[in-house]
């Protein structure tokens, strides 16, 4: 990590207090405060613009294409990649002082301070600063990226002049072509993602202006409109001027205030893109939006973020006693994972939600996997909103299968609009198991939503298609077994191997899925195509796929074989050799037992039923032992089997490890955007890993045990409509239906009928000792709870 | 194949009368007429230099640097690339018939004929055309890349009047910076290519002239200088003009030719080039040696390149009588092969020799495999220089096996100055056995030349370096067992595979290779740092290499596990999706059962004592069944082993693909350059296949048969120092030594010891009969011989 950012610590908040303008740190506050809605995203760049590490400003499914380069060419690569860019910048509020600008690195800053807001959905600054001629300002700005008005951002900027006569001047404008942080190993993918703007026009009216643009080759339009309503306290009536040019919208608002005087600008910003409007009707809109809240006002639009929130956390919110830095890291998490799906339509979130351009603004098959659980399970409206998205990509999967000389679909491993946008195959194309994921996303959205509306219009389509897909990878060897030969599992430190354990379970839950709703939905699946004889031999597969299991040694493996490789030299890697990745070839990676992230893990998670207590237990006392945890997948997966086999402690300590990945920055790339699916998985790592939630066509069955830290944890969920509360305490936990129909679940092995509005209370059966826990690789020991909790 | 081109059948040359100016067949001519020394390679070009396919003027060793690019980046990968680029032009000499340039396109082409000649070492050309102004001229242009002069290519042109009062006008000129063919996948990297040279200086005297370039990145200067010898029979002195600039020298010789009347220039261009050298030095050397090659003159260049050639067919020329186009295609493949080779000093032969850019100029790990058995059976000299070459880089190859986390030396898969250059490591530095390929060529030339300085010198070093490399590699297993896990293998088609057969029987021939050399040359040995532990160790693992066999099959496989995965499904493959690679992904090349090219039958080749026969017929037919030949390393191995398991029909079939695959264009891409290594297979195929010749500690071995069509074959290779001549009929072969000490050798079970000038006859044994030739996979069995050898 680097060096460490004292957050306050608060229930509700995350704050900072002072200022920190090196590198990383300052990137890092950057991710960490960033806003969104899941349309827009803005990185908490300084409303003066300067001094920023990555200025950003993102729209969900504005992109780049460039070419793809390879050193040497295959068939099937994909030619085409995609880049997120930043859109035109409107957070810009540059303030002159006198005749000096404010800059941080300039003058005294007495007093900064940044504080995020969980229920309010703001990012308030205070900040008090002298500048070089002796002038003294207080600036308040609070900015929110709105939850209920989708194309907006407002920012509020007060400038209180703290002595007489000072001239205040801020520049409020909106920016095109900044700079891009370089996100693509290849030099020249970043040339080219350089200024990926052409300008279409600039208008301006008053304080009010608006910048069109298009990409130069995905030919997207984007309009970006503000408006700038100015009052004060002042005496003297502020002058206002708009000038626009190609690149830049700038209204320039200028006073002399006396000492104790005010000047306040309230700033929408509209944004609004297309592939397909023109670019009048694109302004049209963004402006149209910019006067709705602009009529609205400030207040009703901090006033409707502030219910909004308010609903989600109303059964999102997890509460938590006993470690208060938990507290705050988990509503932290739950709250950046929200804003980045709120306002989805028909989108899927990127790797990094829109706080920052890493892994190039791709969305990946953990969104489905770590974060759409959470969403179904809390905002099912947005959850639903993605796996449209999803479903909106079929042609271009089917595309793909068929360039693979596959039947069905494949869907893109890594992609923003749906196309397959990956440069590495082993690593990606084999990694079929994005498909299943997919598919299982489905099945529990419809299990959580009861939505049999978006089972026959989306999950019939994509479950028949890839349950096809599997029919057509496996092969069928002499005893009957099925067997997926060559593919990439989710660790990414070993590939093309055979019956990877999670893929082949995986795929057999999503050929039963595809029974399953073939048989309910006849119509539809028959409109594709499907007839009995299909689905008896989906059934035949579902049955035949093999689990490759080491006799010898009484353990699941991880893939065929994978138990006889050799073990990685872990006494004679170094810390600092960590991530492997960046220090050993693949080769090496790939040849030997070395596990960077939960796949056998995961398997026993999503796959929970294939498996017996015994099994689980082996599988992941062997697997922790080899894994490295060089991925931010890992540690909510490996907390969650911890719990489940009965190490508290250590499920409490990868817990810890997931909820403070960002905040503490552990991976040194927070810089580059926030772990959505990390930050999700917090979520999952307490309901289902000290939960003990699991879901299966029996229904929910919960499992509920505190490690010694923690005195409560009380969480919510929807259930078909119902909202459900689960509130732990070590002797017991209670479960609440909040209304609607009773629901059966299990508490550990008893049966419990919950009724709307009558609490039922269960006790904690007696631990079984789990004996000692596993130990892992050598410095690769997550840190202990007390020590990532530690309040500082 | 592209439309096959019709050449004359000869012994001793290859011609083609006539005209074919569209695109793949002058790009093919332009290939096999190309002339090289090893040192200089000049395609085929017209001298006019319009029309051209493919440019290629090359100095071995000659490259730009290029970033390689990657859509994904990994450790370990190289940044660095290097191609090969085309160097100052000095084949032009523009004709101007009156005012008209003699252009092929236009006006009438009377006739027209090329050949190359491959005794004499020099391609011919003749030419008769009419002006579209009506005026004829007979042309006759020769031109040689020196044998003997190691920087001199020459031209000998003639025009002729053949009507009254023709002003000709010869523009002899040297060009720089002219187009490259784009030989990159990625289009950036062809256009940093496009103009690799800045200009050091440009200098003309009278009828000479030389440019001075240097390689923008690289940091390469090369000195290309001509000068033009200007007689003829014409009454008027000609005028001779000679002008220069950055890219371009330009003597210019006019003359009023009277009908009958001839010009004649002869021009030498001297080629010299260095990393380290300064540009007048280089200047110096070109000069000099043009001022040689001009004092010695023309009919004595002529006369040194008949006589290294004579020198060298005494040796290595093949006699075939019963086929006159495979004993045209035969000597033709072994000029190229000589040529590509002669005048090497420390550097290596790319895999299209100097014949074309193809591959980027790179050298492979083919080259050690297939082209130096025969320099080192022939032009031993030749062979070490390229073995010191690879012994040179040995500095890349440990730092390229630190990098990697390995000891020893690992050498690059694909380079031209030692540098490992290549992009998709599942297929090159994964394949290890390039390692092991470079070892065993040693020791074939230590064989085969007896050179104990070389061993000294040379061959410790590497076999010691690629000794450690093995043992850092092996994964020892609890029964003892030492496997070489996640390598790829010869075969294109797979890759990563647990002990792949091939590598790791020349692993275990690599090992005791290098205990073998360590206890001859203890000093040299003990300076690596080896001691008799390490040897011990080198012994140990040696014996402990496991080999995969499967026991339910009966049968070899080629890696482990590699019989149980699917089969390729062929009965669905049309003959249009080959080569697989361009229609197939990788992904399912690699999880099925399909072989590209010759691995387990090459293992049965070059690691033959490890086979009993019966395995070799077994391992041999199954191959046979899975084997698509999409790559022109395939047919010679195959033919050898189907000779060796009494399929001399098949091996008949096979010798004839490797023969014509350069002649008719089998793979469409001659137009790249000619494939060395299948060009010496064809050599190979002979001696080894029909001439069942196998080289161990024991000796050498033969068992000649022919198929019907062949009547007779001779071939000879020098056994350190003594001339050996083979000459094998139908009944009985004849070995004849011509000088030196007696030699041991075997003729099928049968010792025979030969005393030069005293040839012995031993009698073909009769052939036990081999049952059906095993068949290939649907569209993929190889011409019959005698339809590959008909005579036009």
């Amino acid at each position: 990590m680097t060096g460490a950012i004292p957050f306050d610590v608060a229930p509700w908040s995350l704050g900072f207090t002072g200022l920190d303008l090196d590198a990383p740190q300052l990137a890092h506050l950057e991710s960490v405060f960033a806003l969104s809605n899941g349309h827009i995203g803005w990185r908490a760049n300084f409303d003066e613009g300067d001094p920023h590490e990555v200025l950003g400003t993102y729209l969900n499914g504005v992109f780049e294409d460039h070419p793809m380069p390879y050193a040497e060419d295959g068939y099937g690569y994909p030619d085409t990649g995609q880049s997120v860019v930043n859109v035109q910048n409107g957070q810009v509020l540059r303030l002159l002082v006198g005749d000096e600008p404010l800059d941080l690195r300039r003058g005294t800053v007495v007093h900064h301070e940044q504080r995020l807001d969980f229920r309010a959905g703001t990012l308030r600054r205070d900040l008090e600063w002298t500048s070089p001629a002796g002038d003294t300002v207080r600036v308040t700005s609070v900015r929110l990226v709105s939850l209920t008005h989708r194309s907006i951002a407002a920012v509020h900027y007060e400038v209180e002049a703290l002595g007489d006569g000072v001239h205040v001047s801020v520049q409020s404008e909106v920016v095109a072509n900044e700079d891009m942080p370089e996100v693509h190993p290849d030099q020249r993918v970043n040339d080219q993602l350089d200024e990926p703007f052409e300008g279409l026009g600039h208008f301006s009216l008053g304080s009010a202006a608006t910048l069109v643009h298009r990409t130069l080759k995905s030919g997207i339009s984007i309009a970006v409109a503000m408006d700038n309503v100015v009052t004060g306290t002042c005496a003297t009536p502020p002058s206002i001027e708009t000038e626009t040019s190609r690149d830049l919208a700038r209204t320039t608002v200028s006073v002399e205030l006396k000492a104790g005087e005010s000047l306040d600008i309230t700033k929408y910003v509209g944004h609004e893109f297309s592939s397909t409007l023109s670019p009048e009707a694109l302004r049209d809109r963004a402006e149209g939006a910019v006067d709705d809240a602009r009529r609205d006002g400030w207040e009703q639009v901090l006033a409707d973020q502030r219910s909004n929130l308010d609903e989600f956390w109303a059964c999102a919110d997890v509460e938590i006693d006993g470690s208060p830095r938990l507290q705050q890291a988990t509503r932290f998490a739950l709250f950046h994972v929200y804003q980045s799906a709120a306002r989805l339509e028909a989108r899927s979130v990127p790797g990094k939600g829109l706080t920052g351009a890493g892994y190039l603004g791709h969305t990946f098959w953990d969104f489905e996997s770590y974060v759409l659980p959470f969403l179904s399970a809390t905002v099912p409206a947005a959850a639903e909103q993605a796996l449209r998205w999803r479903h909106s990509t079929l042609e271009y999967a089917r595309e793909r299968a068929k360039l693979l000389k596959l039947e069905g679909a494949a869907f893109a491993w890594r992609t923003i609009d749906g196309r397959e946008s990956s440069g590495y195959w082993p690593a990606s194309t084999a990694a079929f198991h994005v498909n299943a994921d997919i598919a299982a996303a489905m099945v529990h959205h419809i299990r959580t939503t009861g939505d049999e509306r978006f089972e026959r219009e989306v999950a019939v389509d994509v479950l028949v298609e890839t349950a096809r897909l599997w029919c057509s990878l496996g092969r069928w060897d002499p005893d009957g077994g099925l067997h997926f030969d060559g593919v990439t599992g989710p660790d990414e430190y070993s590939a093309l191997v055979d019956d990877n354990t999670y893929t082949n379970l995986m795929a057999r839950l999503n050929l039963r899925a595809a029974i399953s709703v073939a048989e309910r939905h006849h119509a539809e699946a028959g409109a594709l195509g499907v007839d009995d004889d299909e689905i008896r031999r989906w059934m035949h597969a579902a049955d035949a796929i093999v689990v490759p299991f080491d006799e010898r040694r009484g353990v699941h493996a991880h893939a065929a074989g994978s138990t006889d490789l050799a073990q990685w030299d872990f006494a004679g890697t170094s810390a600092s050799q960590y991530p492997l990745q960046e220090h050993f070839p693949y080769f090496h990676l790939y040849r030997k037992q070395v596990i960077k992230q939960a796949d056998l893990v995961l398997a026993l998670y999503f796959a929970h039923e294939a498996f017996t207590f015994e099994d689980k237990k082996r599988a992941f006392e062997y697997s922790e032992a080899l894994t490295v945890r060089d991925s931010s997948l890992s540690a909510s997966v490996q907390s969650i089997l911890a719990a489940e086999v009965g190490h508290l402690q250590l499920a409490a300590d990868y817990l810890a490890e997931a909820a403070t990945l960002d905040l503490d920055d552990l991976r040194d790339n927070t810089s580059q955007g926030l772990h959505m699916a990390s930050l999700a998985g917090i979520w999952t790592a307490v309901t289902a890993g000290l939960g003990g939630l699991r879901e299966s066509d029996r229904g929910l069955r919960f499992a509920p045990r505190l490690p010694d830290q923690l005195t409560r944890i009380r969480f919510g969920m929807l259930v078909q409509g119902r909202r459900l509360h689960v509130e732990i305490r070590p002797e017991a936990t209670v479960y609440q239906l909040s209304a609607g129909e009773p629901l059966l679940i299990r508490h550990f092995d008893e049966e419990l009928e919950l009724r709307a509005g009558d609490p039922v209370s269960a006790s904690t059966p007696p631990l079984t000792n789990p004996g000692t826990a596993p130990a892992q690789p050598k410095h690769r020991a997550p840190r202990p709870f007390a020590e990532a909790m530690r309040e500082e």
